[in-house]
């Protein structure tokens, strides 16, 4: 029986997750609308073997003279150009709840999954961003309960949507002239608080019988609908402690929905420098940390927990953020996480904070050789803290190359990380379940 | 000089544009989900040394048991894919402005523009049909001049959206930190009747400026949307009387506008049947035509209309549609068409109206030789008929093969049309102009 083996994102933030990548010499800014960028990028994770491909999607970003900053394509316009030149790697966007209708979603995912051979996933997130809300005719976003509860809503209609043609309504007779078979024909009829939806999709259920649902809250509302809902959850703890908490959590919450421990894949965030040595690690880090501008380190920091710090002394001591937050409906998960960083390192300055915010921005950072960062991973992967990571690299391709060169053959050596894929979808591959469509089963069962 | 030349887009609908092309034993009606089919296509378009692939929607379509109905992937999703497998084509995807936002919208034709090098175009359209709207939460769908009302706004605020962020506002100076010309960013402050707007997009402006906007409407309100804001206009015409009269219309509206007779190509469809035998093509169509039976036959025609035509005689008299319609705010264009056929091929029964609109769904039908074919083409294109067409073969690939392999070479014989691509965007083989950042413009002026 072969071990037990990791599942691995490719986290793509370009020109890199370090929010001063841009500034490093070997980062082509300027390619970052170009796909021939992009499709190095998927190659270089399908050498290294990865499961998926994870494109983050947030906008409406303030644009900062100094920083890279509010400049990103379409993560479904990027993993639909992707799934052409590909072959095996799962392909993970973004796409908010609060901004958008079920169908349009329903839909584009449908046919990413199609045209890619079964590697869609879809990550279900609810935007918390004022700036978002106000490209869509609102004035402030939604209070962070009814975005979960909108959310909920959405994904029940989404796959009501997937299953409304099943793959086998499809007879294509094309002697006798039937092509459907009408009773695996669904019509979706829902009327809910936030959606009345009567149709159906124009696409037969997928190859992976509907595209894999990823999911990224760490809130209550958030966890609840991932156990619900989810097949992989995207999260950012920085102590095995609180990974391990939070994953028993969440797998604990399963069964109460009739799912088993293994049908939610707990995969955190990994923001990885790696280099043959500790030292040309730490050093390629520090450099990095050197081309951040302060007015840039305090902007991105006031943006990540939602306080204005533009007047503060970024050599002065670090105030408390609690329950200061513009946005009190969000739940002080960012302030936490400050919180913990802060005591943890013994930070003192502003300065000191955002040089450890800006590089994983609040995820795990591990700096080092390769062995060091695989006896990491490994650590949270063998003591229930995690099944796999999304993998956060300073810089594309380079800081990623590194990863795939040094990083992954030392996972493979120690027989945690597949060298071949086993799979042909993203779901295969990661182990997943393929789902059953509920309406036909519930007919057949009658 | 060259002579004027000939656009042409081929419109893609799969398995074809015939109603009945599924039963055809040469299509492969269950690769309509696969990329490969897609490509395939698209690689035959640039062989034939197309300007553009031309992709339609409409969703919600009823399921009918004996019929290819209800089935397509979002066009959006496919031309993303295709940017991948193609160097010189044009993409168009036609998105509804009656279920969408501006943001999205603008967002995705900008990132496909960017991922494909300047060959994208958006096809502007609003929702005429019923079954759209229950599918977004509406009872009916929206009222004639209020979809154009809307569609004009929305269009107005995706273009300021494309415009925000200029592509010479990213200085991205790596030494000094700067990365962006502030004064080239403009951002979007728009309050309308139907959209608030505040922000900016998140991808600069593109490599065609903006996407080419392309639209079909044919009505009063189309007409003068078209003329103030449409570079292509896709349209259906029967009769070279018919198509001059329009052309002149519209390109008379243009000077108002600012803006001259060729920003504006018009290209009618062109529904083409060929073979190296005028019997041959006849004997194609006709073998076409037995494939539809009479329940697919008057299910389609009563669509087609919007009159439901499902307790008549197929073989008795053709009814009297005109102000019959379920949809009494939308001009009857379609009734028109239909009258049109029916004076002029001197149509007696239901059973030889449904033939004779199922294949090319009111547009021209051409079937004959690659001389015939070729001299009606020529003929519109030379008479201010038209600047190009959109060509939609009956089946997909043979009937598009037919067509690349015997009528572009003829065109090509006579001169009025490219035997290689002239530049690189679908701007620059089109011949259309790279419009001008206003923002900018005025900015500099002042």
């Amino acid at each position: 029986m072969t071990k037990r083996q990791l599942a691995l994102g490719a986290f793509v933030n370009l020109p890199g997750h370090h929010v001063a990548s841009w500034r490093d010499p070997k980062t082509e800014v300027r390619k970052i609308t170009d796909l021939s960028y992009l499709t190095e990028i998927a190659q270089i994770a399908e050498q290294g073997k990865f499961d998926n491909l994870f494109f983050a999607d947030v906008f409406g970003q303030p644009i900062l003279e100094n920083a890279h900053s509010g400049l990103k394509l379409d993560p479904v316009v990027i993993i639909s150009a992707l799934a052409a030149v590909t072959k095996h790697i799962g392909l993970t966007a973004t796409l908010t709840t609060s901004y958008n209708d079920p169908f349009h979603v329903a839909r584009k995912f449908a046919a990413i999954d199609h045209l890619s051979n079964g590697r869609a996933a879809w990550n279900v997130v609810t935007s918390a961003n004022e700036r978002e809300a106000l490209l869509f005719g609102r004035d402030e976003h939604y209070a962070h309960a009814e975005r979960y509860e909108r959310a909920n809503e959405f994904v029940e209609v989404v796959k009501k949507l997937w299953f409304s043609i099943d793959q086998e309504a499809l007879i294509i007779d094309k002697e006798s002239g039937r092509y459907y078979d009408l009773d695996k024909v669904t019509e979706v009829n829902h009327e809910g608080k936030f959606f009345k939806v009567k149709g159906t999709l124009d696409a037969p259920s997928t190859p992976q019988g509907h595209p894999v649902i990823v999911q990224a809250g760490s809130s209550e509302a958030g966890k609840e609908l991932a156990a619900k809902t989810a097949e992989v959850i995207f999260t950012a703890w920085q102590t095995l402690e609180d990974a391990q908490k939070f994953y028993r959590d969440v797998k604990g919450r399963l069964a109460k929905y009739g799912r088993d421990p293994e049908d939610l894949k707990i995969m955190p965030g990994a923001f990885i420098i790696v280099a043959k040595t500790e030292e040309e690690a730490k050093a390629k880090h520090e450099q990095l940390n050197n081309y951040i501008t302060p007015d840039v380190g305090l902007a991105y920091l006031s943006n990540y927990v939602g306080f204005d710090l533009s007047d503060y002394d970024f050599d002065g001591p670090i105030p408390d953020f609690e329950g200061q937050q513009r946005d009190r409906t969000n739940p002080n998960i960012r302030t936490n996480i400050v919180k913990g960083i802060v005591e943890r390192k013994g930070l003192k300055t502003l300065r000191e904070l955002y040089n450890n915010i800006a590089g994983a921005r609040g995820h795990r950072e591990i700096v080092g050789t390769p062995e060091q960062v695989a006896d990491q991973l490994q650590e949270w992967f063998e003591n229930e803290a995690a099944d796999g990571f999304n993998i956060m690299p300073p810089t594309f391709p380079e800081g990623f190359k590194d990863i795939v060169e040094l990083v992954i053959p030392e996972l493979q050596r120690r027989g945690i990380f597949k060298t071949e894929y086993k799979g042909t979808t993203l779901r295969e591959n990661l182990g997943l379940k393929r789902p059953v469509n509920p309406f036909i089963r519930s007919k057949i069962t009658q």
